[in-house]
């Protein structure tokens, strides 16, 4: 006997209802930002919204396949401490430091963690039993500022991120640009001082040996071997052990002048690469996050911006800006999160 | 009365033939190249396909009016040199030095000619009465290069021209990509060693101020000046006046140590910056050409190659192709060609 139309509805609705009860809801998304000493692992309902993170050490002395188990450690434990079960998490999305291949999964040149042609996605996919996608790390961080913090969304963007390692990444016509080799947007080794201090790359005169955290903490213990004095000495005893760039806000905010002047070349020569960058890539705006930066912003930026001006080209800058990220240590998880979730790439 | 189908078609075709017999072959383009020194014109039948060229000299300090009225006599002359009349001309593309406002048709700074803000376009389309599209001159080059000189189409190339200028141009997927400020490609204000010798834009140590063809013939002057000998002297007299790229190329092939020595460390620059750029954009391949790659390509391509392989950071350089361009001077004609028959933009 054919069903009434009012008996169809309800016989639809409940079949809806128990649809609903029983599948699980996996529309969450798991970003991972890979450091050289820390792994952060965000929960994203979406991309503006994480509802839990967790933090652990990298340990990458312990080669590829401890921190590859270290990795998917940090995502369950950042999965059950949201009370949610992997089955619930769509993808997983990670940045990696270093050239990566995101066709083939692999991390191709990872000189802070010593890994060459690592099999990344494959690896932690058989580990968690999810689709995994991976990136550059700082490609990431761009992708997670252009999504997440960016209101009118504009056509072209360059992020560039300080810190440990200095790195970059382009947006173009809306979209992460990686170019022939997966590599575009590698800033940290732009020679901005032919013939400057050694870089660990083995080059000479970088963006990072002028500005990178290392070379930073390495100018500031130069002078303090010349003779010229420092809070810092006080504040972290003779040899500057576990010194960080928070340390160089408080000392510069005590009125340290042998930090500020560090700090200030550090700020102008980020300004001189900048200007190459608008120069040579014309976006409509400029976003500098990382470490630094978050510590010291309000020191660096307007220094930055007037370097950046000056040095531009006269035309490359008109109605550029310049900005420094609200994310902070969020944006590569929020990158991550947005690859994850397959909203672009 | 009503035609029969035999008499229709028949009516048809001496329309067809009257119309063809009428109608100007308006399928030829102007390439116009405008530089600092000198004004070249090209009629294109295709962008392969150069029927005819003129050249006039720019003389920029009669003004912008009188330049643009140089470049409808250059383009005229060009025509009639084909044989052809202007209403026979699909189009004119023109490449100018300096940063382009191509959407609206102006030149908006060119320092080589001392405009700001010209409405060459506009000004061009009424003394010639055809329609004008402007660029980038370097932008032009690469265009030029990507669309009649390379076979297999890569998506990402970058063009970089040594000359008076140095200025580059950055294809990507397949397009030529001028930025927000359609100044992207601005490679000659590229610092690359900060500090170093100061450059006609203001700055200290951009590329143009390191391997531009003014400040290799000031290294020779000062080099000359502190005692150190060269055939050039011979060559051209004490004063060294109208030295060109060539003239070193012969020098050289003397076996002057002194010029030799100029032109290794100009390449080893260049090589520098292409590894920035290489690290930064990610292009599958670098064309190089100008005056003076034209001049000098086999003293310096290898150099700049071996360079740019060294100081790229290593995956980057992979597979990627670093070769001089065989158009030499008719680049940017090309280009010019390219855009205004519409193929691209």
């Amino acid at each position: 006997m054919a069903a009434t139309a009012g008996e169809w509805l309800v016989h639809r609705l409940v079949d809806e209802l128990i649809m609903v009860a029983v599948a699980p809801n996996n529309n969450h998304v798991v970003g991972v930002d890979l450091g050289g000493t820390k792994i952060l692992a965000g929960v994203f309902r979406d991309p503006r919204d994480c509802i839990g993170k967790n933090k652990i050490s990298t340990k990458p002395e312990l080669g590829p396949k401890k921190v590859i188990e270290r990795i998917s450690r940090c995502v369950r434990e950042a999965v059950e401490g949201c009370d949610l079960s992997l089955e619930q998490i769509k993808g997983i999305g990670i940045g990696a430091p270093g050239v990566v291949d995101a066709g083939m999964g692999r991390v191709v040149f990872a000189p802070n963690l010593g890994w060459r042609n690592i099999d990344l996605q494959h690896e932690l996919e058989s580990l968690l039993g999810r689709p995994v996608v991976i990136e550059n790390d700082t490609n990431l961080c761009t992708l997670g500022v252009y999504q997440a913090e960016l209101k009118n969304k504009p056509r072209h963007m360059l992020g560039v991120f300080l810190g440990t390692g200095i790195g970059g990444g382009l947006i173009i016509d809306g979209k992460l640009f990686s170019g022939f080799n997966h590599s575009a947007g590698e800033i940290g080794h732009m020679v901005i001082a032919a013939g400057g201090p050694k870089c660990g790359c083995g080059n000479r005169g970088c963006f990072e040996a002028l500005v990178g955290r290392q070379s930073l903490f390495h100018r500031i213990r130069a002078k303090i071997k010349d003779g010229e004095k420092t809070l810092l000495t006080e504040m972290l005893g003779p040899h500057l052990a576990d010194m960080r760039s928070g340390d160089l806000r408080k000392a510069i905010r005590k009125g340290d002048k042998l930090v500020q002047k560090v700090v200030e070349d550090a700020a102008e020569y980020t300004g001189i690469a900048l200007a190459n960058l608008i120069n040579i890539f014309g976006p409509e705006i400029v976003v500098l996050g990382g470490g630094i930066i978050d510590a010291l912003a309000t020191e660096m930026m307007p220094i930055i911006e007037e370097t950046a001006r000056r040095y531009a080209m006269s035309g490359t800058d008109k109605g550029v800006r310049i900005i420094s990220s609200e994310l902070g240590d969020d944006a590569g998880i929020t990158g991550a999160a947005v690859i994850a979730s397959g909203q672009t790439l």
